[in-house]
């Protein structure tokens, strides 16, 4: 059986149980064999975490900017096994997904996180210099990450964006990586170790558990030493994690689900629906369509132009070659998906069913329904089919548009496509609003699947696309906050403030807010 | 029956309960009949504020300042009748507490809110210019207010720092006033509603429900239609409204407990002993001990310096008048809180009684333990015992200091008094850093009963103190962003995008990070 990373050390575990990952190519089990960590070794990571943090909570930026870019550096030396063991596990292609996207957007993450340390102006430090209270976010404690099995690089729970943040952020992580594809986790978690030790970390910094029970996975973000936890994956399992840690006052910042509607104004219709089936097709079934941001949902007038459009992406979908799913998993969580959606009365347009039976893989599927059924049944009707699918709805006019935007739960995103000439400018003014209040990221005339690593995104949005609508998981320097508390210092003695908040802004580097203003500069004698 | 706030009219309630108010001072019941509103009434009032939300979700910020300077100046008008009546329901004093301190500072925050709302610095405009993405916290939604018994001004449910913050933020906002000081909220409803009228705010954006049942409230903060909720008040009754809200996936900001650990480093005793004892008898009797910040907890070095402060401070609390409490569940939940914390063998050195027959009052309280016996069962020994008492707790040496420090739950502050000769500084090196994780402000030689209203401000901390370690419930800009959701545009045509997020900044006002600086300037062509 693998080790597991604990306290600095690779340590045979005590685990009485294991599992395997397989291959979603072929369906074949994988040989290794990876510990599901009792009870006891969780406790363990937790003290040994806490004791890491003990050690590094007073650190500078510069210290965990050392790491998260060793780290980066480490990954890069790896690129081949990473790519090879993850395509194994995954069966997402080596290139260009693997290899040249999602590897470098990690290091990518890792590299952006280590400069925000190292500026500092991610922890918002505050001076008033006529009172002499000063506050900054300081790291909340241990984190752990928990990761989603759909981007075994770019969401890793040792590797990902939540692990970034939360190390740059000052703390160290307990990870708990997804099961789907532990020998990529094990790559990862070599490459972090190997970094720790070349950068002075403390033993517990970082650590990796493959598994846990359901129970002992709400006993890691419900504990007493956790500061703060980071789930991505499925609605059921966090919002099990959530309810405990809501019960024990820890944060958990989520990433629960999402549907992504998409909604087509009459004119892009006239203006523009050739280009449009082409970005629809190409975002709904990039990655067999298992991205957060996938759109599952599109809204589009009712009529001859909007069947055309149906009609267009039905024969993409029929042409496209299925994609291979993520796992068995994923494939049964998809087709209920399906099944539920029909028995709330949308009709099948194309695909449905399973793909192939010597890979795990689902046909292209169109499902359709109008905009009066939607509003009767909405909460039925706007459950994820996570994979290569979507909904169409089919709305008679605007009011109907806007009556499907007011029903939706809160997403990831929310596209709204209109013709350039202003045709739609009242039915956008009508729409938009009612969109916007529901998603987190609101785009024009153009796809949700890209995430830009920016500091203005936010890959957040209302619950239940999220656990709290004011934080974004990715985007550097936004997401750090998530790890940190604020720590007010009244009338502390200068010396003992921590450097960001003395009146020498160390290197200038950190924009502070002064006074109300924003500034490098020290603080004035 | 006093009418209820609804919808911009003063409204007869369909209530069929009702309560009435009692003057702690004589325990006499006070005429007034308020409603304990049902259901129905409450499903009204959220209707009314999702209306609202509609019309003022777009707007901008001006228009918020302009109804909070209007409040702020229809408040002062009203002062005589607001003093004088929360004087008969609080039984604080008239001058200075009601007339001279909270007033103008509830004005104060009003108008720092205001100025805040016009200038839009607090919402984190956020422009990343080459990718066209832009993020900034727009209004979460209508806000329910529940307001704590213990600042009838500042902290009320319509007019006290949630209120300024979420209106600032610009949300309408539900107001569930306390049922000990119900004519005091009338009041500063009449002035809410007299500016709301001045100033065109739309009728549901604010208003009053004195009383719900338990179960109503926990529909309020979970209403699919409520964006967020604040809270300050009994642990308790808070944690069953955040069970509700979290459930939901509804953001609320709590203020639960705090006993605000004061650590006296041995140097301190030796060099201005009796200063300390006067700073600290005036913090912990300062409106007879009923501030969030009350110092109920001190731990200071055993032996005959710590005996000798105890013994000044026992001295000045039997000298000092018992000060009328704010009601009758006060006092029973103190004098509780006394008995739990004896139980656990804590012993009595002054008070612990009612004081009055005729008022509500309990006597100057000192309860005195050992470090040894705190960190032995530290659950109990840190019971609230809100009100004029504290409990000393004689540490043998700063081993045992830091011992306590890391046995205490969540507070709000934590206070730190050492020499100024450097004799402590070891000493503060171990204790701080424990200390410093488990409170949201760190002070240095004072006491923590005065919290400006200034931006560095930190009144929050770790559960149980708040629910959020993240957040702050006073100070400006920063306590309007729990009342924020990121809302991020992608693409977006400029036309579309929110004035603050706009090239052109509007009116110079707004700081925005604009590719990664922050500024007030255009985003340059």
């Amino acid at each position: 059986m693998e080790p597991v990373l604990l306290n600095g050390e690779w340590t045979d575990s005590s685990a009485t149980e294991s599992f395997q990952a397989s291959n979603p190519a072929n369906g074949e089990a994988l040989p290794a064999e990876f510990p599901v960590s009792p009870r006891a070794e969780i406790e363990q990571a937790i003290a040994a975490a806490d004791a890491a943090f003990q050690v590094v909570r007073s650190w500078p930026g510069e210290r965990f900017a050392a790491f998260l870019g060793a780290f980066a550096d480490a990954i890069e030396a790896r690129t081949d096994a990473l790519v090879e063991t993850a395509n194994l596990e995954t069966a997402l292609p080596v290139s260009p997904r693997l290899r040249d996207g999602e590897l470098p957007r990690t290091t990518n993450q890792l590299r952006q996180a280590a400069a925000a340390a190292r500026e500092g102006t991610w922890a918002h430090a505050t001076i008033d210099s006529a009172a002499n209270v000063r506050s900054v976010l300081g790291p909340v404690g241990p984190v752990s990450v928990f990761g989603p099995n759909n981007f075994p690089f770019a969401f890793n729970s040792i590797a990902g964006g939540d692990f970034a943040a939360a190390v740059a952020a000052g703390n160290p992580v307990v990870a708990k990586g997804h099961s789907s594809h532990p020998g990529t986790t094990k790559l990862f978690a070599e490459a972090a170790h190997e970094a720790a030790q070349a950068t002075d970390m403390p033993p517990g910094f970082v650590q990796l558990l493959y598994r846990t029970s359901h129970a002992d996975g709400e006993l890691l973000v419900a504990h007493p030493k956790i500061g703060a936890s980071g789930y991505t994956g499925s609605r059921s399992a966090g919002l099990v994690l959530k309810k405990a840690a809501d019960a024990a006052g820890k944060p958990i910042y989520l990433e629960l689900s999402s549907i992504n509607p998409v909604f087509i104004l009459p004119g892009t219709l006239e203006e523009r629906a050739a280009a449009v089936v082409d970005e629809f097709v190409g975002s709904c079934l990039m990655g067999t369509g298992q991205f957060c941001t996938n759109p599952g949902l599109v809204v589009l007038p009712a009529g001859p132009s909007g069947d055309e459009f149906v009609a267009a992406v039905k024969a993409k979908f029929e042409e496209a070659p299925a994609g291979t799913l993520l796992g068995e998993g994923v494939r049964r969580s998809f087709l209920a998906g399906v099944k539920t959606i029909r028995e709330a009365g949308a009709e099948l347009v194309t695909g449905g069913d399973s793909a192939d039976a010597t890979r795990v893989a689902c046909q292209n599927t169109i499902l359709k329904t109008t905009a009066a059924k939607f509003v009767a049944d909405p909460e039925t009707l706007q459950t994820e089919a996570f994979g290569n699918g979507t909904l169409f709805v089919l709305a008679e006019n605007v009011d109907e548009m806007v009556a499907v935007a007011e029903a939706l739960e809160g997403n990831l995103t929310g596209c709204l496509y209109s013709d350039t000439g202003g045709l739609d400018d009242d039915a956008y003014d009508r729409v938009a609003p009612a969109v916007r209040q529901q998603v987190g990221r609101l785009l024009n005339d153009k796809m949700p699947t890209g995430v830009a690593v920016t500091a203005a995104m936010n890959h957040g949005g209302p619950f239940p696309a999220t656990g709290h609508p004011g934080f974004t998981a990715v985007g550097v320097p936004a997401s750090l906050v998530r790890f940190g508390m604020l720590q007010c210092y009244d009338n502390v003695r200068p010396h003992r403030l921590p450097p960001l908040l003395q009146d020498a802004n160390p290197g200038g580097l950190a924009w502070r807010l002064v006074d109300g203003n924003w500034t490098k500069d020290d603080v004035p004698a």
